[in-house]
């Protein structure tokens, strides 16, 4: 089959590959989309000192497995536990020490014609949902996750940090659930895109836009840190207020990290929330509902034997999603 | 009066200082006793550039106040609040921007023989709590904190990181609501304590001792980290377990920080929840009850005309409180 292979450190190739042999369990999808994201951006440059095909945002079509699942189009969690401990008993496979995960970490990931994923990873996608808001159901996911782990109440005001492709969807998401929201990011098209969700911007600097608003509060009890910058970390710190509640959706390398008082963590009681990978099947019924404009988000569409061109243009400052269909 | 001064850096004497003056709202406390902490001996090393009288662990009796006050013993919150802002409003004056903190940040504290604070802040203490144990109300409350803050269910196994004051109070509140609590230290004569009251212990590394379990883990769903070491906060990180809460309770200069992984913080979903100061009344019920031992904790009874070698002693590896009395 044809799929993007990338060989360490920093080159990335269309290849003809074999397909992926299937395990136990596992089910073959024909991919029909998959999505460019910022950590397929990092694993070619060599986070994780990833080679082999990365890609994790995919929708597609089994072609081998159970009946039930044969001929279905599927979108499919990404973390592949082992099924027998502790945490898959208990439904946290995410969390599975011997997990993999697809086109990150031992899994041949979605750039590819085919890929496999364990049958219970795998979840239908309603007619009404198409492919191109299909492929965002995991990154739909991770932004739900931060409702899973923590109670933030509609009526609460909460500041996002990063108008990358994250940041935009957890701020649509918090005005899609009633919350007072503003993003702050860096790229005047990004805002206003998200202005359109209601959503209220700031560029660079916590200023209201257009509100005119003179209460603007310095101090946030919900913030979500989605820059991807390790400044993003130390602008959020900054911003939060006494007993707040901060959640990290970004990664840093630990030489990358910011400098952190800590102190100041202790006397002013805040909490720091790690967020990762959510769960598709609420992501996919809103999706189905049509209530969370993904397809705005789609700035390339390309396909895979365009993956390298594909891959260029996730990488230009300001693009926000690319997809390619196999 | 007489009074313990430190005058930076790093020198603590006993002088005859004027006696504090009381502000409006504020009641004039004589000291009976008061409890050397952690905190007062980083003060007179010169910790917040401090100068004046430290000292917030006291328990005394109103000389001058309102008439339901006078003559009452009390023991008081050490946090004064403006009493206007909308932190004090609702009732979290302890993260008032304009607070002022016995002993400790703008406001004279308990190694002298008067006192001034705010009378909302003060609290009359039951008659079958003795002085000795009273004074022991602070760091009672600091401990009861992390249970205002997040929901740890009694079924819980938890580990607690430093055998210092507060971590055997942490460790013995939560032995005393029922969970299985390990506590981590260095001093054997401390965790021969701690056992005593049914904590699981063990010396530096974590093994089990006394129990013979093999199946001690080495991942824990909650960690107490209250070592006061930049070395505890990296045990704990190593030690917590995916979607673990870890309560930081010490402070540390941003330069004596150790390096965070974030990434795996981000990955492994970790909560870190800063805590400090807790309310007082829970803290006097449970030693009205007589449910907490503190009176073990005390290692040397001296005088404030000890004050000095008081402090010399609290400063001596291995040594648990030191108390004053005026």
């Amino acid at each position: 089959m044809k799929a993007l292979v990338v060989d360490p450190p920093g080159r990335i190739s269309l290849r003809e590959v074999p397909v992926p042999p299937l395990a136990h369990g596992e089910c073959r999808v024909a991919l029909r989309m998959a999505g460019i994201c910022r950590t397929d951006l990092e694993l070619v440059k060599g986070y994780m000192e990833f080679s082999g095909i990365p890609g994790h945002e995919f929708v597609g079509d089994v072609v081998e497995g159970p009946q039930r699942l044969v001929g279905r189009r599927v979108v499919g969690e990404i973390n592949a536990g082992c099924g027998e401990c502790e945490e898959c008993r208990s439904n946290q496979s995410r969390h599975c020490a011997r997990r993999t995960v697809l086109g990150i970490y031992k899994r041949p990931g979605a750039f590819a014609e085919f890929l496999a994923l364990p049958e219970r990873t795998l979840i239908a996608v309603p007619d009404n949902v198409s492919d191109e808001e299909a492929v965002f159901t995991e990154p739909l996911a991770a932004a739900l996750e931060i409702f899973e782990q923590i109670h933030i109440p509609p009526a609460s005001r909460v500041l996002a940090v990063g108008d990358g492709k994250l940041g935009l969807l957890i701020a649509q998401v918090f005005a899609h659930f009633g919350s007072r929201v503003t993003l702050v990011g860096r790229n005047p098209k990004k805002l206003a895109l998200a202005e359109r969700w209601g959503v209220e911007t700031f560029c660079n600097e916590p200023r209201p836009q257009g509100s005119g608003s003179k209460n603007f509060p310095t101090r946030f009890d919900h913030i979500v840190e989605c820059s991807g910058s390790p400044d993003g970390l130390a602008y959020a710190l900054k911003h939060i207020a006494p007993r707040g509640t901060l959640v990290l959706k970004s990664t840093y390398s630990p030489s990358a990290a910011p400098a952190i008082d800590w102190a100041k963590i202790v006397v002013d009681e805040i909490r720091l929330v790690g967020s990762r990978c959510g769960r598709f099947a609420p992501a996919l019924r809103l999706l189905a509902r049509g209530a969370i404009d993904v397809r705005s988000m789609i700035d390339h569409r390309t396909t895979l034997a365009q993956g390298m061109e594909a891959f260029e243009l996730a990488a230009r400052k300001g693009v926000l999603k690319v997809v390619m269909t196999m």
